[in-house]
């Protein structure tokens, strides 16, 4: 009986899985991640390994990962990145998220409120990702203290060292009392799986199966939102070029004023540059590093996402990108969600509407884990943006700097003026503050940038 | 004059870098890796700073490393392996391998035998990125013991610190001259750039520059390859089935000790499984892990490459996948380079033949690294084979392991064993051993897995 039951479940399991493939790569993209917790000795690792004897294995990740506090310096999903699965994909994760919270929690002695704020933040991240169609599943595995003590006396000490890794020595009766009253605070609305199971490994793949075939995808509204007037701080007049030899000392001193403080500081900055086509972003970039070693920094020039990038949360590749060097450079960003991609209607209105909330809580998130925010907008007029792209094209080695799509988004101008306004109405924050600098005078612009990072790194209160 | 010049070599490079992008995915897809090393306060950092202003800097890299020594207990190539430059690409790497090297051997005395192991890894490791279509190219940025201490002056305290995470403290005259001394041992070929050179930056771009130009691809030629008789260890007769309950025993007592095996040794244990389809690899591995837990292992399933994967050096999705968990389980393989890519003419005859050679030099390296690597073969008969696949064909949760491709690869039976032959032949070292399993009883074969590999562990020697 037991036998044709798992065959019967494992059938129905790889159909799942071949839907799951089938819609790789289109706009019903899907994967699955899923969360195992639970005590030492429970029947968690029996069920994951019987797992993937009822899947294709192509397709399904298991990993595990030695338990590490929660860090205060790094967003606890950096770890993650490269294990968030991929359209089509299942991953399991052992040893994730909850685990160092509840590993935090047990040894550090952490406040509630810090408990209920790294809570909140796990449960947004989550929340983000369903929205990004990564359906999140999660177990815990229980074991009574009495049973527990009986499996442990059958346990080889070496096998009893590595469950250590998990965070929490269940061993201990006060590690073990402690885990199981923190836990609470998170695991009601999870799957249980008990030792009185008469087949948990069974009863954790036939849960996965009825997720697999009920989920829907997430469902996006348009909201009521309000587009704002244009920005008058967007509309930027003529200015008088800066005396090159002036440019060029105020320019000297600022680089190396913005070296020594970052060199100073502990925490992380991350600058993001946007504007029109031509507005001098690679410039004011080239002046930003001036000072610094290649070592202290990392430039990152986004272009349309690839294949594989957009078969991930959209986020993904920023995610990646960041927390590598104390500086992190944006060359266009994570905003090309409500500028290029709302303006040429690349994705649906409900989902870059969404993407401010999104934008602000993933900015949220690494300012509160000792990271600078600075967001620029270089602003030009258009008039001064047909000079150069004129000047581009008569230009031989600038020309590859000008295509058909530049002059194309031209035309889109009050358009992108529109997206740029709403952008700065609604992800500009105290904490993540957006700069308008006008650079219809390239030096004075370059210099207006250095200005304002070093006023936001020295107004602004390292969290240490 | 200069800037002309300057926009000149910018306007070719752009040229180049756009046929670069243009062979993208095809046959003759190609990469550019550029290692910078030099004496601190060189002009390497502006020459790399500048090459990034005379570039598209989509599709260029610079990333610098942090210059930690060599580590015994993994290859040096580990931690570059997200940085080998895909196809279309330029990465400039600041503090790399020779970095290291030249690190580790002026700081650690390292024995001259030591120093040239070392080395010849490094050039081999280049060797087989060239013949993959990544091209290098190594500059020296040197300056005079005089010329430096002069420039030193003028530099912040702060910025003096960040060199010494280059490896080599340049101030102090002792490690300059050792260094001087030790890195003429690799730098004989490399391009120089002096502290004389009027516009180093300049000269920097222009080498660049000549190589995109002139490098031409790899040429593969074929060898005088020969083929081998069939290997007789490869034809299998019936074998009596093993009796369940005498298997079990066998097996948990199997299990348990090279479970206490891989927990005592400090050692790493990478397995490949290859066999025709049906083979039984699965469910040996399930056997192989089944006293561990899920954070002593990772089972990686190959399937054909991504596309991405295509367009990087064949290994490096291995690479990727090694050297993480202390047992690494490949269900198949590298070897996929010299089965099914010649059987089924996928890849051009003269490279898989360099193919045997590549995975030697591959697999000597992670034996080299304190890794234990032990490959099976499981061989069946093709009656055994007809009788599984119509087995797999009339129980529905299993059908999704069994295509029309088994089937056609069914009727390549003889090349896939001459291929399997000439494998074992050219690939069959005491270092890293390929065992030959009979499958035909199932019972019998997961045990003598088990077997081979608790040999294995039990009469090669820990190298520490």
């Amino acid at each position: 009986m037991g036998k044709i039951h798992k065959k019967q479940i494992s059938f129905e399991l790889i159909k799942a899985q071949r839907a799951l493939q089938s819609y790789e790569g289109t706009s019903q993209g899907r994967s699955l991640l899923i969360l195992v917790s639970g005590v030492a000795f429970s029947e968690k690792v029996t069920a994951v390994k019987q797992l993937r004897t009822l899947l294709d294995p192509h397709g399904l990740s298991i990993v595990a990962n030695q338990v590490k506090h929660l860090n205060a310096d790094v967003p606890f999903w950096q770890q993650y990145v490269e294990k968030i699965p991929q359209e089509g994909e299942i991953v399991v994760l052992l040893g994730h998220w909850y685990d160092q919270l509840l590993a935090s929690s047990v040894h550090d002695q952490m406040k509630p409120s810090e408990f209920q704020q790294a809570l909140q933040h796990m449960l947004d991240f989550e929340t983000y990702l369903k929205n990004q169609r990564v359906d999140v599943m999660h177990f815990w595995f229980d074991v009574s203290w009495s049973q527990l003590k009986k499996r442990s006396l059958a346990i080889d000490p070496l096998a009893l060292e590595i469950q250590q890794h998990y965070g929490v020595d269940w061993l201990s009766k006060k590690q073990y009392q402690k885990a199981q009253q923190l836990r609470q605070l998170f695991t009601q609305n999870w799957i249980h799986v008990t030792a009185d199971d008469p087949a948990p490994a069974l009863s954790f793949a036939q849960h996965i199966l009825y997720t697999c075939q009920h989920s829907g995808l997430p469902q996006h509204h348009t909201s009521h939102f309000e587009s704002v007037a244009v920005s008058p701080r967007l509309n930027v007049t003529q200015q008088a070029p800066l005396d090159r030899e002036q440019y060029e000392q105020t320019r000297l001193k600022l680089t190396e004023q913005f070296s020594t403080l970052l060199k100073q500081q502990q925490r992380r900055v991350v600058l993001v540059f946007e504007g029109m086509d031509a507005a001098g972003k690679g410039g004011a970039i080239e002046r930003v590093i001036e000072g610094l070693d290649p070592l202290e920094y990392g430039i990152h020039s986004v272009a349309a996402p690839k294949k594989h990038e957009l078969q991930r949360p959209y986020l993904w590749r920023f995610w990646r990108n960041l927390n590598q060097k104390k500086l992190t450079i944006f060359d266009r960003s994570w905003y090309g969600r409500v500028l290029v991609e709302r303006v040429e209607q690349i994705t649906p209105v409900a989902l870059w509407q969404k993407g401010y909330e999104e934008i602000n809580q993933f900015e949220q998130d690494l300012v509160q884990h000792n990271t600078l925010v600075v967001k620029f907008w270089l602003a030009i007029d258009i008039k001064e943006q047909g000079k150069r792209f004129k000047s581009r094209a008569s230009t031989p080695s600038k020309q590859f700097k000008i295509t058909a799509e530049d002059w194309r988004n031209r035309e889109k101008w009050t358009d992108y003026l529109q997206a740029a306004s709403d952008m700065l109405a609604y992800t500009d924050h105290t904490h993540a503050p957006w700069y308008v600098i006008a650079t219809n005078d390239k030096r004075r612009a370059r210099l207006e940038v250095l200005r304002a990072l070093i006023e936001q790194m020295t107004t602004t209160a390292e969290e240490l």
